[in-house]
């Protein structure tokens, strides 16, 4: 972890910037794989499971039998936990499908704006070493939350052809309405143009590798809508000499153990903490079974030391972090003066795996410096907003004449016309 | 305007169908355009402004005096509609700022939401033959009510070198902060990278021609924020035998004047009215100033007779129309069946122009079919929310358990620790 004192403003443009990833050479191969999926489909879909996966597909559904065996094979006291988390995300979630009021914005002219789900979503789960069957829960249950009527999971199958069972129970519980055994850009290439198994989609949310990642920036070029541009997963830490060093050390080691390229930043006002933290990252790292991960990801993070802690909290506000974490004594009020960040852990209590899986937020953040424009995926992510509007005579008569003017100003007399017409009718009866 | 009888649902796909954009060649152009800015910031855009606008521009920002100066050019009558369409789309945008509830999860654990403004955000209003102050209405007065700190705005200046007075106007009244002469992919470019002149944003909004949305397509797919993807503008009506022929010729034709490629869409259950609809067409293209663009617009629209409204209302349901009116009798109970359209107006004295200028609603909608994932402009446009959490003792004793279960399944040990190490130090107290 490289170590700064007291940078002068002018470096902290330059220590916000997050590594360049190219991604010219991905493209034409992403590309490659869209294209092959839009013109065979499943054709196309069965041949990269055998190239990618090294397995050999029929059904890329999952069955009903494959679903109702996996509730067996996942430990009761998992399931216990999986129902704890669930049933915060549920209530935060359900907190934001919210009403909206009809305004009349002039006597006769009625205006509101109506929620309505995406009707189909599509969810991608990343294979890989690890299930994160916790992003499926921070998925589906918005998905379903906002009455989505298809819900649409894609996750690449093991080398036994299998899905993750503890993957299959959390998609059972929220309401997924079908699985499919396919990964990387070709997944999502497969629920954006359809194939004969997998069904077109409407929006497109989760993480994935750079494949995936690239794969969703092309169908979004297209018109597709997806959760939110991708990069990869970072932390900021703010901590006083008032923060334990074991509590700031494992927050970073949270992070620094996702990937190789995960950003960890920690900032303090105190050099004695700075000292101690480092320390403790050092035997805390030796515990660590995903360690060579860790140590990897924290060649590319820094820890700066400020005056105060408010050139602290200016730092975060322009780095823009994924997770931000104020570990301070006075945290609330810190906490009321950020502007851009994904989400905010206050106090010592407050780690960030409590946002990754249980505490109800949800953990589909912005990266990259997009929480500058971007928030986090959540039930609205799944709605969008119809306007309506109602006129009666009395609106008309009131509004017209303006619209009228308006309408002429910008030399569109049929614009004008349809008001006009309106007018007459009104006056003539 | 084709018409169609009662055409069988297998069809209704094909007839949803936009017509096919190819923007192959414009990738190229643009991207040479995007990159040229890049490098060469304001000398580029200098460039350009010669060579597209056949303008000689020295200072690329609209100065104070030509902003005081605009005022006195705004015909006092145009001014006070101007005011009247304010002050609704003030009221309507402003009911939707609201506060979100702090929910407790569990006892102990508080997740709530604030919605913070993009700090810098970028309006492109196009130039041509009609000044779109409409649309500076409809961008500035959402992104001040959030609170945008930097609220840019480019548009190509005219042959003299300045910009319409009425655009400058709505600019001055509504807060926009800034004002550049730059039009097209170079404006995009402008406000995506940043030149000497023009500052950087992190949203851009606006509408534009085939060059500034395919600008638009490729700096959100390096990660800019925009709007919504754009297509051509469009209208379906659906309207019964009650209905007036000459409202609805009229809705149809505004749209029509739009540009060539409007789309039109008419469903009715009534063949008399369809017949009379198509025949007032006739008659008021006589008196449109712009009846050669109405003329092509009218070319790729259709006309669909279906055997009831039900019918017409599950038609434009999977259309997804940028702008829904329904003039029937019972259009309330209708429009409660809508689930998927950018603006819908209800019933005879509703008509699009109403929207388009001074009801309160925005203008700026999903086209393109767009509708089924993407809502229209609002405040929440200009707007991320954050998450904040606060857990305390009480909070993470309670979760905790489960947080480090779940971690352990996805082999995230780092994550557990964080929770651990929080556990002991509560039991150790």
């Amino acid at each position: 972890m490289k170590t700064l004192l007291y940078p002068s403003i002018e470096k902290w443009d330059q220590l916000c910037t997050r590594p360049e990833i190219d991604k010219a050479d991905l493209d034409q191969s992403v590309r490659f794989i869209l294209n092959r999926v839009k013109s065979d489909g499943d054709e196309a879909l069965r041949e990269y499971a055998l190239k990618f996966d090294k397995i050999s597909l029929i059904d890329l559904k999952v069955s009903q039998a494959e679903i109702d065996a996996s509730a067996g094979k996942v430990p009761e006291k998992l399931k216990k936990a999986i129902n704890v988390a669930k049933a915060n995300i549920e209530k935060f979630h359900l907190s934001q499908l919210r009403d909206e009021d009809i305004v009349e914005t002039t006597p006769g002219v009625k205006c509101w704006r109506k929620n309505k789900p995406v009707e189909k979503v599509g969810l991608y789960i990343p294979g890989g070493t690890a299930p994160l069957f916790s992003t499926v829960l921070m998925l589906a249950i918005p998905a379903r939350i906002a009455g989505c009527k298809q819900i649409v999971l894609c996750t690449p199958a093991g080398k036994d052809g299998r899905i993750n069972p503890v993957i299959i129970y959390c998609a059972g519980i929220t309401g997924v309405t079908e699985i499919y055994k396919v990964g990387g850009a070709q997944a999502i290439a497969a629920m954006a143009y359809g194939t004969e198994s997998v069904p077109m989609v409407y929006k497109i949310f989760g993480p994935g590798n750079q494949y995936v990642t690239k794969a969703k920036e092309i169908v979004q070029s297209d018109g597709l809508a997806i959760d939110m541009p991708a990069g990869p997963s970072e932390v900021l830490v703010i901590a006083d000499k008032f923060a334990d060093p074991a509590f700031v050390a494992a927050d970073l080691l949270s992070q620094a153990e996702h990937g190789i390229d995960s950003q960890v930043i920690f900032l303090t006002d105190s050099m004695e903490l700075q000292n101690r933290v480092l320390a403790e990252i050092d035997i805390q790292l030796e515990e660590l079974p995903r360690k060579e991960i860790a140590l990897s990801a924290l060649q590319n993070s820094i820890s700066i030391l400020f005056a105060s802690i408010d050139e602290c909290l200016d730092f975060s506000n322009m780095y823009a972090p994924e997770h931000l974490i104020i570990n301070t004594v006075n945290a609330s009020d810190i906490a009321e003066k950020v502007t851009n960040a994904g989400s905010v852990f206050i106090g010592k209590f407050s780690c960030e795996s409590a946002g990754d899986y249980a505490s109800g937020t949800n953990h589909t953040l912005p990266t990259n410096g997009f929480a500058r424009a971007f928030g986090g995926v959540s039930t609205e992510s799944f709605l969008k907003k119809i306007t309506f509007q109602e006129i009666d005579e009395k609106g008309i008569t009131a509004i017209g004449p303006s619209i009228e003017l308006m309408a002429e100003a910008e030399s569109l007399d049929g614009h004008k016309n349809a008001v006009t017409l309106r007018l007459n009718s009104i006056k003539n009866v």
